[in-house]
């Protein structure tokens, strides 16, 4: 089994601890490895390091191979810029010798968090099982365990025949609104998108030319002429693979992994997964309160001190802080908007 | 008239902004001007710059004597060690030449703020003239406008004879508790106790030596072996000059002094009296705000970003931060207690 980590995010949610040249996947925000370190990390020892591909940009990709060093340097495959996740998947397998290709490749976003690693591995093992004996693509999908409005959905279908528990994906539905998303939690027979794809090379590039015949054109020319991929590629189609290929093929699986998920998709989001004081404060570094509750205190570089405050996040940098409820975490781009507006690059 | 400021504070309730190498009276909390700088400005033309004297402690000299360059250097008189005001006084007062001993003497703290600084210098100037004539201890009593509990309190007697507006102090009252300051306000019959104090130096030499004779003669052996401070003015008696002196007199006068004064004596002081936007929000430095109200917001070093955050202080130094309700602003000595406690001088 191979794993392609896609690494080339540039999220700004983590705002003022991710910036541009050090972007969430490359922050240590539960314990002291990165989310891509333990990306790496939960894959072992399922997929060998040197079955490890990373795509990233050019930007992160010094920081990826020191942050990786178990990942053959070269498998660390570099974006001449980013074209959102279709012509990332569809190059980067096509890159991959013709032995791996013909593999099990398995897809997996860089800054996820599973708190089960071993129960992930066993559902990703069975996953690479079902793909190798068929020719489909499959996901892996999230047990939901509230209404999420920020997420995509899998439609259930039937049971494939011989495998238990791997299930037809009738449809992809994009982000409901409250109402759908409580309709779909409560029938059980939906599971999030979590962006985990697991297939044979060569079944995913069929499905990219059936689908997106642009790109597996141009992917196919940046083959054929590696030298001219800086020229080539900035020419793909720029699509997401759900977009451009999983919502529109109807033979796709799905298994189901109920593994302690979490997209860490803001600060709120990781406040709910780290460990909490007896006052429910999570504190990170050189942290000094008095009488807090229920705050997330993030201190990368110098001292934060927090007297009666409740519901909060302050996270300082060596040159930034940021407070809000935790409620208002998802605003944090407001302030990266601001910032981006005012020509303050020195703060992105 | 000379002036005497007391600039020998170490006060905490401006932490993490103020530090012991860096304490209240020298920061620039209201403009660009210090609030030691400011006080010598108000006295401009009153008092002139070779008129004026700054008692302070080692570890500030060096600071005081830049940021006040008009001040004679040598009019900037060390204690060795500090021990409390009636020693700082006395011994301030005595080193003094004769001449400027024998005229006018106003003692000022280094760190209060006055709206109208003209207004001052009427009532200062007033009470010189005062203190010239009669052979007693003026005070600038401020006008109280609120039952504050943290201040002592003025009682009024009688008008003095021959000066309109000038009224005897029946007794000095320690900080009350929340009745009793209401009644003072309300009676209309008691002043705060701005620790501003006008005298001819020898007139209070004279006090000090009824009231505190071990003090009076400490500060003559000083004045006998001026070689010898370091090691007799250790010895001086701590008392403050409130408790020391004031408290046992009964001729001491006042004057109502209502000049906009606060002794910025927290955080949430200093917000009432700076400017604020349309939200209610005080911004200094570099500050990015959304959706938030009644905040003050402090980047000595760096960016300070907030969002829908209400009535809270946020300040941060170049290694620090603090986030606490302005109602807790009282609070920020237990966080010094608290770094004191761990031995974290770096950060005091």
């Amino acid at each position: 089994v191979q794993a392609l980590i896609l690494a080339g995010g540039s999220g700004t949610r983590f705002w003022p601890l991710s910036r541009r040249t050090n972007p969430k996947q490359l922050l240590a925000l539960e314990g002291d490895r990165s989310l891509l370190q333990q990306t790496f990390d939960r894959l072992q020892p399922l997929v060998a390091p040197e079955a490890v591909w990373v795509c990233t940009t050019e930007t992160l990709a010094e920081a990826v191979r020191e942050q990786l060093p178990e990942v053959p340097p070269e498998q660390v495959l570099v974006e001449p810029v980013g074209r959102n996740t279709a012509p990332a998947i569809a190059w980067s397998v096509r890159t991959m010798p013709e032995a791996a290709r013909q593999g099990v490749v398995a897809v997996l976003p860089a800054d996820h968090r599973f708190g089960d690693p071993a129960g992930f591995r066993r559902v990703l093992a069975e996953a690479a099982e079902v793909a190798l004996a068929e020719a489909r693509i499959l996901t892996l999908g999230v047990q939901p365990h509230r209404p999420e409005t920020g997420y995509g959905y899998l439609e259930l279908g039937e049971a494939l025949p011989a495998w238990s528990g791997v299930r037809r994906v009738v449809r992809f539905r994009e982000k409901p609104d409250l109402a759908t998303a409580e309709r779909f939690v409560e029938s059980g027979n939906f599971l999030w998108n979590g962006g985990i794809f697991v297939f044979r090379g060569t079944v995913l590039l069929d499905r990219v030319e059936r689908c997106m015949p642009e790109l597996a054109a141009g992917v196919e020319a940046i083959a054929a002429a590696p030298e001219r991929t800086a020229e080539l590629y900035p020419a793909l189609p720029a699509d997401s693979i759900d977009f451009g290929v999983m919502e529109k093929l109807d033979d796709i699986a799905t298994l189901p992994l109920d593994c302690g998920w979490s997209d860490l998709g803001s600060w709120e989001a990781l406040a709910e997964i780290l460990p909490t004081d007896a006052g429910g404060n999570t504190e990170h570094g050189d942290v000094l309160t008095v009488d807090c509750r229920d705050t997330l205190l993030w201190a990368e570089e110098g001292t934060v001190a927090a007297i009666g405050v409740e519901g909060l996040v302050v996270v300082r940098t060596g040159d930034a802080v940021l407070v809000m409820p935790k409620e208002r975490a998802q605003d944090v781009k407001a302030i990266v908007e601001r910032l981006k507006a005012e020509g303050r690059g020195e703060r992105l």
